[in-house]
């Protein structure tokens, strides 16, 4: 029997044991979750276990654990690195979710649940993949590292210490992931490209202390609007990033990108209904997929200061801070461009007030040549798997572990995603549809074949 | 004995009584100190009693009880309306009182206590003036109603029904109140002018949802940039508000008035050490005392929207905040000023927000006539209850009760201010300076004497 027949004939035990999976509520960020994340981790290990890896871990951190999983290790076949994440984001608001957010059920092909997508769904399509290959098929045909997090939502804080600590141990050919999304229904992508993402806050101090503003209104320097001015200096007309030298290092599109893009199946009448705003926005000369994925941002992320409970309170505050963050595209530097952002900051914000740049955390970004092997074996696997075209997509938001990745091991980082667009992530009614999972479990066996079936994939 | 001749003799007692008054937590915000409210303004009822009101009521609100006393009332002599609040602020942070905020203690001649400044203190200053002159001059040279409200700190609600409910009964000659400051130490001062205020509260939207400022950002409104570029609009490069037509109606000062600002003994130096901004701000071609009270301001009371905890979010949010406010100054209309911030606030945003303007509140400037016997009368008894030279001054805040008495009843105000610019007013460690104490009772007596003495002041 083939995975491929296998996966066919156990189309209901694998949602069923998802259900499982899904149903324990792993929330990293809450303390009182530890119990259910322990479980998380050991009801993957167990999986691990059965799906051929001869060796399983549960590895403590100074938070959630990590899982590692280890095939036999052959030396003349590729070796695969499989990362995924346990832990899931919190539900709230649960009153919007239409079924509870870890009871999951099926609704119109779809399975909804936290975490459906985001990553538990995701990563046990790999589970099964290579649970299928090594039982069908008498064994796996390549060799298999496995990592899997407790911590992705956090910040995966000892995630990167640990890869340091293991780095022989986790030598590999390739990474592959699936924690992203499709291009849209029906289109099975391959994200070859990450913006990277620099994330501050600025704080700005008028008066020493709060005052009122009726008495001392006119006469001193409102946090809040000095603030608000230094923002608006921050895009010029055509809405591009102010900040001198911020587009030095931008590689730019070449014509034959510019046309891949172009051609992709995106539609967007349903992102302008998506997103719902009045009109859409941006950088002046470029079409919305490239602002997204193919241009450096700087995005205002939160701002505050000030009265802001209801009613009314006549107050002229000592400060107001804001919180922003500039995404990067090849060939950008997160350090120089840090540089620059508060070189820029300080210099559109006047004297009249003290200025309190932070910047909470760097992250470079990634882009990989999908002309490479590789990349070619796993768009074809997807096309069977699917029996659809699939394409090369880029993607505007930032996974730094993949960049991390790709810096110290050199090796590309092969990113299967078979979430939507319109998936919910961190939102209620988070689902997975089903044709996505099926599809991914058999594209993965698939790839994971035939990248054996050739030996060396590098 | 004259009046003053007793209050000389009682002034211990005095500071005694205005302590008992200070350790009664009659915070008007919080239900939890209902009780408290109830005992202060029963407090006051006796007090009154002793002060030569020959009628004294608490009359229930919706929230908290008004407290009202009546002297007897000949037909040949002036009537004077007095006003105060019993009601004090919250006294969070409690931990930056040196002393506890309602155990009253006298520091380096200074009184220290919730509402030491901020009213009860300046309050207690008329029931003292009042008693002095009916004890020891034998009856009341005025006829006196007095008005004592505990709700003036959480918007005076129920006040104003009450005076139109009782606008007969309520009719004088003037009104007499004490719940502003001196222009500094050694200045006694008489506020003739006061700004009138309207507050607003902007609300944008972007997006129709929160959305990923990775996977959205650089294609879609964000609200944040979207408002602060609208905040910068609102004021040109000489710190004057953009709103078209705004300053058409004020009334610019004459060079003589402009000659009396000048000459006040004011120091920038000592305000400028107060505020502890690097540096002031404000319309060009002014003064600080003139941007303070004689020019209209659009000042920034508020703003927040997207991620405001620690740490990093990356969200594009879908709505931001701001509240601001208009000070305004005569001859400018409330309504009117309150269409054109409307229209200019929509004009300045793009179309691709949707945007609500709401107005809280709206509310008229006042200014008095100082020439007025009655003005001349009372910085007469200022001069010789303190010793020293009194002048008469702005102020940037408002009174809404104020003007809307002087409207109802076309009287003069005469707002004789005991308090002091760093009396610490709704922060901790508010105080009441004993010198202005004792010299307030003292100028208060000598005012409502002197007012008895020629009939009518009208």
């Amino acid at each position: 029997m083939t995975a491929i027949d296998f996966i066919e004939q156990h189309q209901p035990e694998y949602v069923e044991e998802l259900k499982e999976f899904l149903r324990i509520p792993s929330i990293s960020t809450r303390t009182e979750y530890k119990p259910d994340i322990e479980r998380a981790a050991n009801w993957l290990a167990a999986k691990l276990a059965s799906s051929g890896m001869q060796r399983v871990e549960i590895i403590p951190t100074a938070i959630h654990p990590i899982v590692y999983g280890e095939s036999a290790q052959a030396p003349d076949r590729p070796t695969i690195l499989v990362y995924g994440h346990y832990d899931v984001q919190p539900a709230e608001p649960l009153e919007k979710w239409l079924t509870p957010p870890f009871e999951p059920s099926v609704r119109k092909g779809n399975l909804y649940a936290r975490g459906s997508a985001d990553d538990k769904g995701q990563l046990h399509i790999h589970l099964k993949a290579l649970e299928a290959l090594h039982k069908a098929e008498g064994g796996l045909p390549i060799n298999v590292k496995v990592v899997i997090e407790g911590e992705e939502e956090i910040g995966s804080k000892n995630l990167w210490s640990f890869v340091i600590a293991n780095e022989r141990r986790l030598r590999a050919d390739a990474l592959v992931l699936s924690d992203t999304s499709m291009l849209g229904r029906g289109v099975p992508s391959i994200t070859y490209a990450l913006r990277g993402m620099n994330y501050y806050q600025v704080e700005v101090t008028g008066p020493a202390r709060d005052l009122h503003s009726g008495v001392f209104g006119g006469a001193v320097p409102n946090p809040i609007t000095v603030l608000a001015e230094g923002i608006s200096r921050l895009h010029d007309k055509n809405f591009r990033v102010t900040v001198p030298h911020f587009y030095d290092d931008v590689a730019e599109l070449s014509r034959g990108e510019k046309k891949e893009i172009e051609s992709l199946p995106w539609k967007e009448k349903e992102f302008r209904k998506f997103v719902g705003a009045s009109d859409l926005c941006g950088e002046k000369g470029f079409s919305v997929l490239e602002r997204m994925w193919c241009r450096p941002t700087l995005e205002l992320n939160g701002i505050w200061g000030g009265y802001t409970d209801r009613g009314a309170k006549t107050v002229i505050p000592s400060v107001a801070y804001a919180k922003m963050s500039t995404r990067l595209v090849p060939n950008q530097n997160p350090d120089k461009i840090a540089r620059l952002v508060e070189g820029h900051i300080r210099r559109v914000l006047p004297k009249s007030v003290r200025v309190k740049f932070k910047v909470l955390s760097k992250g470079r970004p990634w882009i990989a040549d999908y002309r490479q092997g590789i990349f070619q074996k796993a768009i074809a696997s997807l096309e069977k798997g699917f029996g659809k075209k699939a394409v090369f997509i880029r993607e505007g938001g930032s996974i730094p572990f993949v960049a991390q990745m790709q810096s110290l091991f050199k090796i590309p980082c092969v990113l299967l995603g078979f979430g939507l667009p319109d998936e919910n992530a961190h939102a209620p009614n988070e689902y997975l549809s089903l044709e996505n999972y099926f599809g991914g479990i058999k594209s993965v066996a698939l790839f994971y074949r035939d990248l054996g079936a050739n030996g060396n994939s590098g």
